[in-house]
């Protein structure tokens, strides 16, 4: 899983069917402290009703597919987790 | 799901032939603004009749062929939608 | 399979159901000698009571979910190893 | 899917007994020009009967093993086509 | 596929139960010509008694749990053939 905050949100009108009731959010990487935002951005379904500035977990590939609103619909990217706590290397670095 | 632009198109005779039928795109991956280009291209199973200069929403890996037309082809890679609009960082970035 | 440092945890209230009682840590790749750690951090399910500052092995993709605690759960990566012993180019360069 | 330059041949006689007579082709991704070849090199099963020197596209993952040929065998990437022209930008940049 | 060499082995006493009788070596991969190796290291199971030293060819993700050894087991990576031989560019760039 990756650790990512939401930063954006996209609409659009044609798209396949199977995903047609989705909110597809646009997440930016962060590095293990939740600070520094890398430089890979995607494009994640919400499972978990998060907002724009939230700190995720994202997963990915096929495991994005084993949930009721996910399962058999083309999608590779869930967030599955709003994150209230990092502790790296003994200190929290993020609290929510 | 990553965001990309449509770029070209390929063709080939000599092809598996469960995917004689379909439309393969080349893209080419852009940052989550939808404005810069990356440098990463990859060719795409088209779902949604996209045209070249749309900007995209595609799919990868086994979210690929979850749909009745790329259902047991070698396939990893899916355009699943066409994106009219894209807000980051609380300002809209593109509009179609 | 990714040589990987344990390097801290995450809490979330907030999470998909299926991963409720799943403990979630935070990973660093290290190189080959289970020495330098590399940029990339990842979250990952820890199967075997590993702790933190741990030299393990991770599982990524569907690999991940050939658990009973992770099956049919949105997992795309697990640690499955505690290492104890590495040895590259006929030296033993990580000892438990 | 990849679009990629065939450059060389394997030959092991030590493998899987499942992927015993397939024919494995190295590979030397391409840009999206079809001209450039990048970095990365892979090896992948031929399904199209290609040869040294073909820019064909390979798909990766389980995607690879859809075919009669790869299905249930240790296979993550096969030619699945020869390209015979792409067209880039409005340009055609490469024709057989 | 991956060609890489095999550069250590791995012992862990705390593993998951499902690849307990597993050989879990280090690889690195190399580049198309079988010679210079490249950053990237990960563990791999061994299906064809690979030793240290050889140059073997490795498959990665779902692919790598299609034998009766690692069908599911949390495996993401097996080492399926003992290179003898490559030849690219048109020359034989290795002979085991």
């Amino acid at each position: 899983m990756k650790i990512a905050r939401i930063v954006g949100s996209t609409i659009s009108t044609i798209k396949n069917r199977r995903i047609m009731n989705t909110k597809l959010l646009i997440c930016r990487e962060t590095d293990a402290f939740g600070k520094k935002e890398l430089g890979t951005s995607y494009v994640a379904i919400d499972l978990v009703d998060a907002g724009i500035g939230d700190l995720v977990l994202t997963c990915h590939g096929s495991a994005a597919r084993q949930t009721p609103v996910t399962k058999e619909t083309p999608t590779d990217a869930v967030i599955m987790a709003v994150l209230d706590h990092l502790e790296v290397d003994g200190e929290i670095t993020f609290r929510n």
